[in-house]
């Protein structure tokens, strides 16, 4: 039996957006938004929300700023069951960037910070619901906050107004053990509020956390079209959809824009099981070292990243 | 604390020859062999032992006959710490072709069955354990099983002398509450006996299904260079060897031979991530069509491969 409080969220615009500064054409963007309203995902998160200050244009697609203008030129009025929403990166956004939504095709905001960044991600958010928008908030690289703050973090957001809290598993350095434990944690400490869970795919166990996720009744989950997304990426939507029982769910349209879009794009940009990946998901690294390497002229050499990421110990 | 029990045998040889009929060339072998070696893998699986008039000369490669004279021109007598297996299919060899283990280099005969041959995987095995081999039995397509007939096998195994049965998720449909249900069903099963895993890569979960086997007590764990292995692959050996913790292991030396030998290799196989074996995955399907499918000149008309694999009722 299907577990109709599961909501899926699409975030192959927005985290692969992470791999091309968001420079995404018109055609893959609204690819994507039709393959997600013929699949019936339930959120298609298009990118971020932020300060025109915050970035160049010159050198940053539009999905990093989410204007209403942009969204519309691609959904229209959105006038169908498909949610939208957009990131908010604490210090690249003022409050005031935030119109009402009803002035705006959005109807989600989700703030993602870091653990020092929780009491600024509250206010944000809670801002957010006060211009009329669902929020939730995307407490991001999870694996490296040491359990005093996050303790800390849980309690502060138990107090809150927000309803929902993400388990982010940036560095895709977490086993099923881990995910379990933290949904627990989140769970004890945040009764009556939804549980989401969003993972990396360095060490191929995104799908299989986000079904641990779901037995430890993690309700709201991100996944992305072929896995697309920073370094290793999500994932996949596929997998997830084919996995879920929702009656209402369609996985054809998403193999049809996978063919269509998505396979011609992994030539350009490499996203998925590349060995720099895995070293630092196992070694529960940020990915920006090895997207660095696999940028410059020594991408096939895998043994001198694993050299340089280790310490002189373990090199033997 | 890591579990000393844990074996791990590398198959990139005898799984991977699926992919094209075991034309490997001594170069590799070799390099697979000594990057085992240097890792401190437990076993390595070099091949198939058949029959030579079960195979044509001409089409297949010496790692689908395995006899001791190839073996040797690789291994020498095989003076390391390293463990060589062999598998054997029920009806692709003859008692007779199994020389005395004081006459070979292999250490182990691993028997391949499905659940009606499962007397037959008995019979053979004994055999060669009377001839000196360690042994396991496979019991291939367990996600196709029906119950009673497994249980009927349960119970013929717990009666043998065979020391170690596997799980063998052909398919690559299995979650892990399914690899739970039946690790925990062997376990009942087989007091005394050891429980194997050996998972395909369809859905991304040969890793995270490996791992749930573990927690579920499975102590015999397979595994490939870079996933290499029919259709979608196996569990990669690099994830398995950098989750064990067992203070012998090395994933170094996996790193260096994936660069030199695996990378190059996946651009001429087709073994991985592609949709029609995601698609025979989440169905439960032998992965034969969805090879078909790859080397036919249909192989990027992904919707069209869904369209023939489902009832037309699930066509929306």
């Amino acid at each position: 039996m299907y577990r109709p409080q599961i909501k899926v969220l699409d975030c192959t615009v927005r985290d692969g957006g992470l791999m091309n500064a968001w420079q995404f054409d018109d055609e893959f963007v609204r690819a994507v938004y039709q393959a997600c309203v013929n699949s019936r995902v339930d959120y298609m998160e298009i990118g971020y929300k932020s300060s025109e200050s915050a970035f160049s244009r010159e050198t940053t697609g539009p999905w990093r700023f989410c204007n209403d203008e942009d969204l519309r030129r691609i959904v229209g009025d959105n006038d169908t069951d498909l949610k939208l929403s957009a990131m908010a990166d604490i210090g690249k956004i003022d409050f005031d960037d935030i119109e009402p939504r009803s002035e705006s095709v959005l109807d989600m905001i989700r703030v993602a910070c870091y653990i020092h960044q929780m009491d600024k991600a509250i206010a944000l958010a809670e801002h957010c619901m006060d211009k009329g928008y669902e929020v939730t908030i995307n407490l991001m690289s999870i694996s490296k906050v040491m359990e005093r703050d996050l303790d800390e973090a849980l309690d502060d957001v138990a107090k809150s107004r927000i309803p929902v809290l993400y388990i982010v598993d940036s560095f895709g350095a977490m086993y099923c053990e881990q995910v379990e434990a933290l949904a627990k944690k989140y769970k004890a400490a945040l009764p009556g509020k939804t549980i989401g869970f969003h993972g990396h795919n360095n060490q191929q166990l995104a799908f299989a956390n986000t079904i641990e996720a779901i037995i430890h009744d993690c309700n709201m989950l991100d996944a992305s079209l072929l896995g697309i997304g920073r370094g290793a990426g999500n994932c996949p939507l596929e997998l997830l959809m084919s996995f879920l029982k929702n009656p209402k769910f369609r996985v054809r349209p998403l193999f049809k824009v996978i063919q269509e879009k998505l396979i011609p794009l992994q030539k350009e940009l490499r996203w998925g099981y590349y060995m720099p990946y895995v070293i630092n998901g196992f070694l529960n690294e940020h990915p920006r070292t090895a997207m660095a390497w696999l940028d410059s002229d020594r991408r096939d050499d895998i043994v001198a990243y694993y050299d340089q990421m280790v310490s002189k110990e373990d090199l033997y």
